[in-house]
């Protein structure tokens, strides 16, 4: 893991910029003692300078977290394939049709979750190395990543996921083998996301102690106390 | 208003007892100056003196609000009529021999909330002249009286919400009515409370910021967090 910049920003987090070979990742930290790790990825692959997930991140660096990101393969910085091109380009042609999308998402979104798993474990091990780091592990974002990384990485204690992005068949049959506590956030008008399917998930979730958070709004309109609910519920499982 | 008990409790918190006229209640409060009010009810008109009520009331003073609650007509220490213990009785014979039981509950919750709305109002006058009390009223717990009270009652602003207990028909079609700041909580296996009628609840209020928490387990299982949730639900609105 090499650190390829470094800002202290005004809110007294510090943010790094790191390569773990191919992939590039951020760090954010504040303090000094060892800090319990936060792996937070964004729905669908979205970039991770993208400033609503940097917004999270920072807000729970603040609070006493080290939070990482990385871009996965064909997401953010990373090259993308003409297969990648492709799908995006029949995505966006299928929804302005008004067709249905469910099998160019199932098609899309499934192989960036097959491929960004390996990099995530990666990333993990180099980041447990770090002595800024230490405790338990937690995760954050990404639904259909999480449940994929949760089942391949005994290390991760507790998850919070936000119901807004493609689910993968795959992914919501392996929910029920998710055991750690979770807190499952779902925006109730959330236009590109059925709301049953999001109900139906946190249903077959495997653990004994799960939380849904439902707000009025779409896919968005999270309200900013989420972000709190949320470290709080990282104080309850990683602290 | 007359206060005819009062103990110190060992979290700080003042406990009082009080009549007005016919009604008996408590009033829990910490500190000396002015706090906002929670008024706090029982689902399906439980008594006042219920642990749970009292355990979270304790723990809502000791956040800084004072809570009121008190026992309505036919609940509590309140005399029953005949037709109330007729009403009961025929509930558990219902309940045990698995016969339907919306009807009984209809008929036997829709009066306890239509007879609890003008004694709550006038306990909410009295209390409002204290000089304890100041500041926002917010409401707590069962789901049908708050919302015929918030409908009657322009004076709460907020209110979290308990989807365990039985909502006439009548309420759930004023929910639409109820436009205040709502956090609204669900046990998710709630065996008396059907999962699909709470969410079509959450669904019809009116309110433009409402949130659902639903934890996994039955009736009883609200997990403690929830009234720390609940405090700082309360914290955003009402002080």
């Amino acid at each position: 893991m090499h650190f390829t910049s470094e800002q202290r920003l005004d809110d007294g987090v510090r943010e790094r910029e790191f390569t773990l070979g191919e992939i590039p990742g951020t760090l954010w930290t504040a303090g000094s003692g060892p800090a319990p790790l936060i792996l937070m990825a964004h729905n669908n692959g979205l970039p991770r300078r993208e400033p609503r997930l940097v917004a999270r991140a920072r807000h729970s660096a603040a609070s006493g977290y080290a939070v990482a990101t990385i871009d996965g393969p064909g997401c953010g910085e990373r090259p993308r394939s003409a297969a990648d091109d492709q799908a995006r380009a029949e995505l966006r042609r299928a929804m302005r049709a008004g067709e249905p999308v469910d099998e160019i998402f199932e098609s899309f979104v499934g192989p960036l979750v097959d491929n960004a798993v390996p990099e995530w474990r990666t990333t993990l091990d180099a980041l447990l190395a770090l002595p800024e780091i230490g405790g338990a592990v937690g995760y954050s974002g990404w639904t259909a990543l999480g449940i994929r990384l949760m089942v391949a990485e005994p290390r991760i204690a507790a998850a919070g996921l936000f119901a807004g992005g493609y689910v993968p068949r795959a992914q919501r049959e392996q929910a029920r083998e998710v055991t750690v506590p979770l807190l499952f956030l779902l925006q109730w008008d959330d236009e590109g996301n059925p709301r049953q399917r999001a109900l139906d998930l946190f249903d077959a979730f495997g653990s004994k102690e799960k939380t849904l958070h439902a707000n009025l709004g779409g896919h968005t309109g999270t309200p900013w106390f989420e972000a709190q609910d949320g470290s709080r519920f990282f104080g309850r499982h990683l602290k």
